[in-house]
């Protein structure tokens, strides 16, 4: 079949049309046909060879971990699936230490020993082929009236898990707060789904990202009413007068001196999310007393959230729907472009369309 | 009265002898005689003019916010107290502001706007002086047992309200996590204290300290079962070799570069709290990329905690009690010196005794 993957010891990406069909190999499997697969800043390290590793004894990964399929064969003891159905796969698999807590009681997203795997980046086939075999336990199903959007589900649960986390966090609060004020850092799609989560849970959300408006992001977030500020025009002081301190602050972007610029807009007992996987070195130099004094003395807390669990999926799949009814068309035009499996690494490095989410499309 | 007052107009600490003595003046209020007055790292910032304010229209505050006392005089309607009672007091008292949900509801320690008073720091008289009357609301009883060490309460506190949060923080993981490892950075009585209610909480506690073995704090860390170890031998790596990586790091030092050190030894899923408060700025260069990659991919949390609540003086007192039946003269022994008011700043300023925590005492 054909899929599209990385031969890091030959230091290649390309298309190859003999890669081996997976057939289902026990009863609670399902076999799904690719329709849609999006790529993300993992993919562009990953094409760089600065991350992502093949299954052991292979010297090649299929890529994709942001995916849309369709059932096309379910294995005798599948429940909850059936051919036809729409369907987005989660993305790590436990580690297969018996110490690990958290692989042990089904949340390979906490796993403490690190020897989890990650279909499409680390030791495990992903999904950008024509066809991909998972076990139903990994399989969310997804209502057809969400077809062109579903893509989108895997990096919404980014926020969906981390907007979990702010829940608990905030709990420390003797009273319990308003939703207030978020700024979502970035306008990237991990960016604009957050701020999507965050209004739909009654924040007053503004977008703090580096492109200076007008732009398609701005334009997304004027559609369902966030004012976008450009880092490049408003300092973090200047975005307080502006939409008031943040209670809640998204990164998105995995820039450290954007983030600490904008930790200047944190409000008292506000919490920051972290997002944003680097991929390069960034030095950088603080008067780092004068961080950990805000921290300390206004009560604040900085939460570095990776990876989502199941629950995390299904609220994902339960927010696209809600979002599609409130801003219709708004989530369609995150969706910039669709391309052949060929364009693979032109999309990752941004050489075609330039838009917000990329997706290659296998349809 | 006698009083220790700062003037910061003058750029001048001294002793006054003709302190106004206060007097009752609502039901609700309690006289009490000062016994113990400590010292620590905000007194010496006030004393060298970089932090603290004198009450609305004088020129002069009265220093002290550790205290323990003796009630004398109680008013009418005071309930909970009677003369001959210890008390501690707490230290900070609410923001005048509708707008403040953390004050309004009686959380001054969560205080939204900043316009909080805190008694011998922010606006309010402290208690280094013979006398000072003060709202039964804001006093703890002290069993009589406790007389030697109670002055140690408000230094604890910053611990209780670190961990009840922490417990908060980790109701994100989907497990309930085994109490595991901590780690304190710092040595001080903050650090200590915090050492103690770790231990008694259950951690495997490992502290990490500027100075090396043998000295004083070493030796009660040791008197409790605790590793002490030298930021100077050690490195966080080394750290993590020895003893195992951290679930928790107390931070109690107020450095950066110790704090962003030590990071190297938080595990997956682990919460660095932290509670120091630098005086000085303090350039620091580090890799933000590294840092943010280390969070977001760990799941880390980074929590900031200032002051504290009732409920925390009421537990810092219970754990007293705790600590002293448990370790027999293990707390008594961070109390390393009694100096009289004239005492104060030279105290402050580590040019006497210079042991752990030393208190300016009025009997």
């Amino acid at each position: 079949m054909k899929a599209v993957a990385v031969f890091p010891g030959k230091r290649a990406v390309r298309v190859i049309n003999d890669a081996p069909e997976p057939q289902l190999q026990s009863p609670t499997q399902v076999k799904v046909r690719t329709h849609e697969v999006g790529v993300c800043g993992t993919d562009k390290d990953i094409v760089s060879f600065t991350y992502g590793s093949p299954p052991p004894g292979l010297d090649y990964l299929i890529l994709g971990h942001e995916c849309l399929g369709e059932v096309i064969e379910v294995g005798s003891a599948v429940k909850g699936v059936q051919k036809g159905d729409l369907v987005v796969p989660r993305v790590r698999r436990p580690c297969p230490h018996a110490i690990c807590t958290a692989c042990r009681g089904g949340h390979p997203d906490y796993c403490i020993t690190g020897d989890f795997t990650e279909r499409g980046i680390k030791e495990a086939h992903g999904f950008c082929s024509e066809f991909f075999v998972e076990d139903v336990a990994y399989l969310h199903r997804v209502p057809s009236e969400l077809r062109q959007i579903a893509v989108l589900t895997e990096p919404l649960t980014i926020a969906q898990k981390g907007l979990r986390q702010l829940g608990h966090i905030q709990e420390r609060l003797p009273w319990r707060p308003a939703p207030g004020r978020a700024v979502v850092l970035g306008g990237g799609p991990v960016g604009l789904l957050g701020m999507l989560a965050l209004i739909r849970r009654g924040f007053a959300t503004t977008v703090y990202s580096h492109k200076r408006p007008p732009n398609p992001k701005e334009a997304i977030a004027g559609e369902v009413g966030a004012p976008y500020l450009s880092t490049q025009d408003v300092s973090a002081q200047e975005l307080v007068r502006r939409v008031g301190a943040a209670d809640v602050i998204y990164e998105a972007t995995g820039v450290a001196k954007a983030t600490v610029d904008v930790l200047g807009a944190l409000a008292p007992n506000g919490v920051l999310i972290l997002t944003g996987v680097p991929s390069h070195g960034e030095e950088l130099t603080v008067d780092g007393a004068a961080l950990l004094k805000q921290l300390v003395l206004h009560n604040q807390v900085v939460s570095g959230t990776v990876n989502a669990a199941a629950l995390d999926f299904d609220m994902a799949l339960e927010d696209l729907s809600h979002f599609r009814a409130t801003w219709p068309g708004a989530v369609e035009r995150l969706l910039t472009g669709r391309h052949p499996p060929e364009a693979f690494v032109d999309v990752v490095n941004g050489k075609v369309s330039g838009g917000i989410k990329n997706v290659i499309s296998f349809r």
